[in-house]
């Protein structure tokens, strides 16, 4: 048996390790942003309706182009946002991931640059990488929030080709206001042509509304969704996007062909019939998230305002001390890196009412 | 609304169109190799269960390693091969062309050559240039055989990072022997230490056994398989490699994290269970593809041998016209763009008769 450091691997590969959060088997698990809510029973029996159909020609290739799906995603987004948005705005694929990924390859790639605003979503960078685009850590306050100015100065000055905008944004729950996104996406055309991706993964968990209708006559604004949070479908996949249809058009130049099968295809529509349920669960999460917030500022913690569906608290000396220290009160959280903080997933009541027990637990043996 | 010409995608995009067969409303449908029989019902319903069980648990991320996936995955080969396979030597992913992408931005990328030998599976190429990977094209002898000498110098000459052999090759059914992907291996290590992907998506339709067992020993050298032709399940997306467990870990540093949703799973391990009906109709297939050359030679035709479950026929003076006469009579193949040949996919009895006699008529119609 060889190892990996034998192959001929790309150089900037070497002495990497696979993304991904640790999977430990633990009680409360609030560390992947999951909703905790299973889907209903009612949905699980329509997907496997919907399945049996689709597996009864599986022997096909699936629909390349996933037109059902598509108009399904563009019909959630003109209810829920109050924009009107046609399938041909739409595009879908194996988790916002893969959409950020075909973005890449089209916008970005080798000689190319993109930037984000850090601490943020992580597989910006590592995908752009992965696609062989430059990656830029543009700047955040020191409370998390974008500043407008500086972020321009970033934009103007390295003259990336992609801008990520993540609102709310991973790891820090914090929301982008219209206003920043517009001056951003400015700033970007100004520099050059470039293409300025909104990351509404926990779209639906904010206070505010979507950013989507910016994409009125912005042809190189993208809005990024995705279907495992709100819709409580981790499991299934599930990302997409919204932009001018030459967007839609651009991507399909580099996406594989066949890319979405014909079983995710079946289990997203039958989701999608379901959104009324599934919102629902979405504002059960909203309380406990704004709970969360309120309880552990009651404890003490320093905590950042949330739009999202965790919470970001501190501050910690040692911050992975005090995930190891929840961890064997049975309680799973999220060490993304950010001194000092760590990240809590909005659970069930239940759940929340185990970390918060741990948080006061660990905080009461090691008194900040 | 505007156009993908005032969008800032990459140059090598311009003008580019998508790639994929057309899809189109015809009553014999022979072009894109998919398998015409439609999975059991018994197998239906083991999914529908199967899917039942995932979607119950879909609001968490599905097992990231695919870790029972891979295991079924190894015992199939090891079954069907003779050669003994673990599950830390497979790794799976939506689709071959996923398993190719994750090689090539591993192995290849900006910077970095890959070669095949053509004509041979358009995707290869295609898949190079969306990861940056500079493509050559390598030689193949007027009768589609691999010529190992030629093929060996152009391994030599140009030093790519990696080498494609497709066996059985597609568009042309050709199988390659086992003392050439030796010869080739050999020689692409002579080069610099490379990868060779021997891409063995219609494996289970040739005369020949696996070249499989040729990874024991060669830490550089990757099978490529799929569940989209022997499986019947084009529509599941479903590829995977065996290789060294080396390969298998370098290929994690560059997947999308969760790639391969719960519901693709359980469809795989599901179809897994019920091999011995589909490699029952893998062997009706070979029949119908072996009476598919005989046939087409009794009308004149010039037949290239197949190991797959398809077979190039010609020589026509325009191809191209030739197909469309076929369309005429109800029966889409594949203009893969072969000089003077045409491709098609052995379906059923009934529709290679539809096919046949179509043939009969057009070549009727327009003696060659």
């Amino acid at each position: 048996m060889t190892g990996i450091e034998s192959l001929p691997v790309r150089d900037e590969l070497r002495g990497k390790t696979p993304y991904g959060a640790p999977q430990l088997d633990v009680p409360v698990r609030l560390n992947t942003n999951e909703n905790p809510y299973p889907l209903p029973e009612e949905l699980v029996r329509r997907i496997a309706e919907r399945v049996t159909e689709a597996a009864r020609t599986l022997n096909r290739y699936p629909d390349r182009d996933a037109l059902a799906l598509r108009e399904a995603l563009a019909g959630y987004l003109t209810r829920t946002t109050g924009f009107s948005v046609s399938p041909a705005q739409v595009w879908a694929a194996n988790g916002s991931n893969e959409v950020i990924q075909q973005l890449l390859q089209t916008f970005g790639g080798p000689g190319r640059t993109a930037i984000g605003f850090e601490p943020s979503y992580s597989m910006h960078g590592l995908i752009s990488r992965g696609t062989g685009t430059g990656w830029l850590s543009g700047p955040r306050r020191e409370d998390f929030t974008v500043d407008t100015r500086a972020a321009a100065e970033a934009i103007a000055e390295h003259r990336p080709e992609v801008v990520f905008v993540c609102s709310p944004n991973n790891p820090t729950g914090t929301a982008v206001d219209r206003e920043t996104v517009v001056a951003l996406y400015e700033a970007a055309q100004a520099a050059r042509p470039s293409m300025v991706v909104v990351d509404e993964a926990y779209g639906e968990f904010s206070h505010r509304p979507s950013l989507l209708p910016l994409i009125e006559g912005r042809p190189n604004l993208v809005v990024t969704r995705t279907m495992s949070k709100a819709f409580g479908a981790a499991g299934l996949r599930l990302g997409y996007l919204a932009a001018d249809p030459a967007v839609v058009d651009a991507v399909q130049l580099v996406r594989l062909p066949y890319h979405l099968s014909a079983v995710t295809q079946a289990t997203a529509l039958a989701a999608l019939e379901h959104t009324g349920t599934l919102l629902g669960y979405v504002e059960r999460l909203k309380g406990e998230r704004d709970r969360l917030v309120r309880e552990l500022r009651a404890i003490g913690c320093e905590v950042t305002e949330s739009d999202a569906n965790f919470v970001q608290f501190g501050r910690f000396e040692d911050a992975h001390a005090t995930w190891q220290a929840l961890l064997e009160h049975g309680v799973l959280v999220r060490d993304n890196g950010v001194p000092g903080r760590l990240r809590v997933t909005a659970g069930t009541p239940e759940e929340n009412d185990a970390f918060l027990d741990a948080v006061r637990a660990v905080t009461k043996e090691n008194p900040r």
